[in-house]
Order: structure tokens, then sequence, then C-alpha cells
């Protein structure tokens, strides 16, 4: 029998992350970050991105030496406007915050900034360092590389990662605007859900092993053949392909880091960019006007059936609201993996 | 009974569409961007884009008065690496060219630069902007607003355009990475055809006028209710509404000229960007592990029935090439067109 999520209360979920990594030998100001992120992921309710993610990704990648939890992270190459980051190995969530960081003080003074990363791992979601730009005033940019599961158009071998593009914008009154979208048709945990349930797949999700498209879940699971943005070719695979590509020359060509084909596991590049909105012209006048721009879309006819148009980040915003005051969901089967990794790190478990 | 093209002098094409410009009292400087800018199009292929558009927009927009010959191109506001100039209601190609140029000479100076543009008109093909970096060692990014005819997920008022977004790449010896795709499933010209021809469109290319998908090109035609790539929402479709909403908000809402629901006819905002690789790490070295990325690609399996994997940018090189050979292959009803003009205008017509 399916047991039903328990809520946690996510300030006592991030006191718990934190002792975690402190244990693994990440110093606290960076365990912080760390725990900000896959938190933050799961009072979003993108769960597949948060804790769940804990020993599996992180735990694992420190222990098996894979990540470095006090990683020196150095700035190779600058302009006013660009720079070039090592993360040092170290965890994806700390080298990602702080070369945001860099970017937006860039920004500050030069306008705009990009910040291509090498050498760092998984940096969970990458609206965290989209969303960084807002309180300053500015859209935020955030790519990553990933490991191969997408296959280029006419291929039926993975070359490329689901390569996530997140671009988040200020606005008013209403919410901000934070795109957050793999550049694959569908991430993973879609394929796992539909395995696991013994539902067929739409044609179009990925291909088997041979390089057809196929309804099975579980093949598709094997072949790790995801088709890109748009499908097959007839519904637009080939645009979906170049936006991977594009993710991926930002985050592994520009940074040196290699194309997704050659990522091994988790390690990977990522790039950032913050782009000032008084740079162009007064926050003010933007933001009603993003406001007015969201009011009339959303204000907009509805197709049969449908009685609500979404802006891109209002059902995360929604989530939140709610986790925070009723608690964060999680699947038993992630609370009993947060108690094993407290067993096993011999720390307090009070969840 | 269907006429074939008739492939006519690429240089004797420019001089006449330059004649044209200069006759509807263009500087000649001017007329030979934006003839530059479509006979390009058609050179590489993109014929939608080419000449073909000649009179339809730019000779009638310019006699309509919505096109000013001699606009005044104002640079409204700049930091190192931003800039917001008002196109005076110029040519969409002379105020692009103008203000691509204007942001590689910042990104010279500051490593990367981006530029907003307001009171603008279409523009033709984005890639010929993006790809006025690559001589420059830079990355080019372009994209712009079209008129609506996208819908938003779940709506069924078109609220967005085919806002297309074009992103070039340079490379050492393999020909450089550029992506040009519009942000719905297809291009209105896929419908077109599709409807002369009496043919189906396949499920989730668009919406009937009531919101329903419909496999009926003339329907489709009709409600201008394209959906945006990925098509319905199970095979991604907020993906595109997403990409679509970026980049209506970076050309429209930065530049201050308003969302794509707001555009009328052919005024538009556009938005450019520049990066100099240099600004991130050795030329030769990035040139190098391009070239790497697109052979792997290109030699990996292909899936049953192909025996091709493409880069973006190829097919449109290859006709390039063919066509700088053997002449641009126009639609008889193309040069049908052209003669019009040219007799309408008084000028001499020799293609």
């Amino acid at each position: 029998m399916e047991r039903s999520p328990v809520r946690v209360d996510a300030e006592a979920l991030h006191e718990f992350v934190v002792r975690v990594f402190e244990k693994m030998n990440v110093p606290s100001e960076d365990a912080e970050t760390a725990a900000d992120v896959l938190v933050q992921a799961d009072l979003r309710g993108v769960d597949s991105h948060g804790v769940a993610r804990l020993g599996k990704y992180y735990v694992a990648g420190l222990q098996m030496g894979i990540m470095n939890p006090r990683p020196e992270i150095k700035l190779v190459k600058e302009t006013p406007a660009t720079a070039l980051i090592d993360g040092g190995g170290g965890l994806g969530m700390v080298v990602g915050a702080k070369a945001m960081n860099y970017c937006i003080r860039k920004a500050k003074q030069s306008g705009a900034a990009f910040v291509s990363v090498r050498n760092s791992n998984h940096f969970g979601v990458a609206a965290y360092y989209a969303m960084m730009a807002l309180p300053q005033d500015m859209v935020g940019i955030s790519l990553t590389q990933a490991n191969a599961r997408v296959v280029p158009t006419f291929g039926r071998q993975p070359m490329l990662g689901t390569n996530p593009i997140s671009v988040a914008v200020p606005t008013r009154e209403e919410r901000p605007f934070v795109l957050d979208m793999a550049t694959s048709v569908v991430a993973r945990g879609k394929l796992e859900v539909a395995a696991r349930e013994k539902r067929p797949i739409p044609l179009g999700w990925a291909l088997d092993k041979v390089g057809n498209p196929t309804t099975d879940a579980r093949e598709a699971m094997e072949s790790r053949a995801n088709l890109p943005l748009g499908g097959l070719t007839e519904t637009g695979g080939h645009k979906g392909y170049g936006l991977a590509l594009v993710v991926d020359i930002l985050s592994g060509i520009l940074s040196g880091w290699g194309p997704g084909a050659t990522i091994k596991g988790l390690k990977v590049g990522h790039f950032f960019g913050a782009l000032r909105v008084d740079g162009f012209r007064p926050v003010d006048e933007f933001k009603e006007m993003m406001d007015d721009m969201i009011r009339a879309i959303r204000a907009s006819p509805k197709a049969p059936g449908q009685d609500r148009i979404y802006i891109h980040g209002e059902i995360e915003f929604e989530a939140e609201e709610e986790n925070k005051k009723k608690g964060i969901p999680l699947h038993p089967e992630v609370i009993d993996s947060l108690r094993e990794i407290a067993g096993s790190l011999q720390i307090a478990f009070d969840l």
C-alpha cells in the first residue's frame, strides 16, 4: 500500500540538512547555502530536486571524494562583464551560489554580466540562482549541463543532458516570472513515475534502445534516449535539440569543461547571467508593464475545460506559501532515507 | 500547373533590392543593409523571410508611412554592458543591424553587451544579426517580438508572437553553430503550405477558434492560435510558452515597447547580445572544442532510417554555397511580385 506524505517543518528540515553537510566537513556558511537550495526546492514543490537527493547525490558525492567539501573556488579570467570561475570540484550549490553572487556584483558595476563555471557538480534547481537576481531588480539567468540522456534529432545515442534553462524576471505586485525548464520533453522523474505505475508514455517523449519512438516507459528508462523539447521532427524536436546545445556551449564549451557527452556523473559546468533592469529603463515602469502583461495573459479566454492560465513560477510560489505554513510534504521513503543518513553519520534525527 | 523556381543571380537580386529601397527614399548605405538581410535569407534557403516579402512587408510599410525610410535612431540609455535604442520607426533590418553593431562595439570594451530596441519594425531573419558576432569571435544573440499568433498554455487567444531565438557560435574548421527557431511548434509558412495542399496537420500544432486542438490547417490559419514549442501540455507546451515570454520580456518589456498582445502589425521590439569568447577562455581552445563536439554528435549512431545528424545552420550553409554558384531559386510568383514592384516604382527590372 502507498504510504502518504508527512508534513515536515521547513526550518527543522533546513537545520537537519545543515548538520548533515557540516558533518561531511562542509564549512557552516556553505552548509547553509547548500541546505537553502535543497529545502527551497522542496518548499516550492519541486521535490524531485530537494532533500530526496541528499543521500544519493550529495552525501555519496562527498563520501566518495567526487565532491570537495572545502573547494578552492578560483576566478580564472574576467572582463568587466564576463568571468570564468573554476569550482574546485565543490558542491554545485555552493559553487553556483558564489558564482551567481559574483555575477550580480559585476552586473551592478557594468549593467550586465555573465559567468561560466567549470569543475563544479550537480547544483539542484536552476531557478534558485536565477531568482537571486530578483531582489536586485535584475533579470537572472541560470543554465547547467547534466549528463547525457537526450538524443540529437535523427540520432539514437544520448549526446546531451536535459540541460535546464532558468530565467527570473522581477515584477511589482504580481509574483515574479520564474521559468525553469529542462530542454528535453520531460524530465527523468516523469518516466520513473510512468514506469512504476506501468502506464504508457506519449509518443514523442523518448526512443527505445534501437532508436524507434516508444510508448513503453521502462524501455525509455533503459535507453536513456529522451527526446529534446518538441519531440519528433514534425513537432519541432530540432528546436529543443538546439536549445540543449546552446546550454551545453555556454556551460561546457565556454567554460572549457567539455560537452555533455563527456560529462562524468554529476561533474558539470554552469552558466549564469544578470542584467540590471535600470540598464535599459526605469525599474518602476518595467515592473508595472510586467504586471500588466501577466494580468492580460491570465485574463485572456481559456481553452475548453480550462479555468486558469498560469504564469511560470506561479504554481511554485503557491506551493511555497502553503508549505511554509503547513510544513513540507515529504514521502515516507524520503524521510526513511534522511533517517538513514542521520544514522550513518551519527547525528540527531528529529524530523 | 505548378511553375518551377527560376534561379536568379544573387548579386543582381541584391542590386535590384537596393534600387527598390533607394527609390523609397532609403539612404544608400541603409538600402544596402536591408538588401543584405533579405537576400542572405534567400541565399540560405530561408525563402519565407527573403525578397518574397519585399513588396508586402517593406515597400508597403514605407508607402503607408508605417516605416520611416530615414529614421532618427537614438541611444536612450546605456551602461558599459547594456543599452536601450529607439529605432525611430525605421526598417527593422536597418535598425537591427545598427543596434547589433553597437552591441558588438560595447562587447569589445566590456566583454559582453546587451541592447534592447523599441520602435522598430519586422527585421527579417533573426540569424542575420546573431551571425554578425561571428567574425568578431563572439557568441551572438538575436531575439524579436512578432504580432500575436501563439496561445498561452490553457488559453485559446493568441497573446504572444512566434518570437524567434537565434544564437550564433564561432567554430574553427566546422561551420558555425547557428540556431534560429520560432518558439512556436511551427512557423506560419508550414500551415499555409498544408492548407494549400489540403493536407491535415499533426495534432499539437494549433488550436481551432474554440480552442480545441485541430488537424485542419485552414481552421488553424483562421484562428491564428498556434501552439508554443512543445505543443500540448503533456509534451511540454508550457516550456515553449515560457520561452516566448522570455523573448517578449527582453524585446518588449525591457525596451518599453509593450507585450506581444499589444503589437500592431510589424511594429516590434528586438533584443541583441554579444559575448566575447576570450572574455571566458582562449578563442583557439574554444573553437577546437566546438569542432570536437560537432564532430562527435555528427558521428554518433543514427536512428533507424536516418543517415545524417545535422548541426543547426548546416542546411543553410549548404544552401548558401549552392545558391551562390547556381543562383537563388525564386518561385515565379515571387519574380512576378518583384516585376510588379519595379513597374509601380518605375525602376529597371533585369532579373
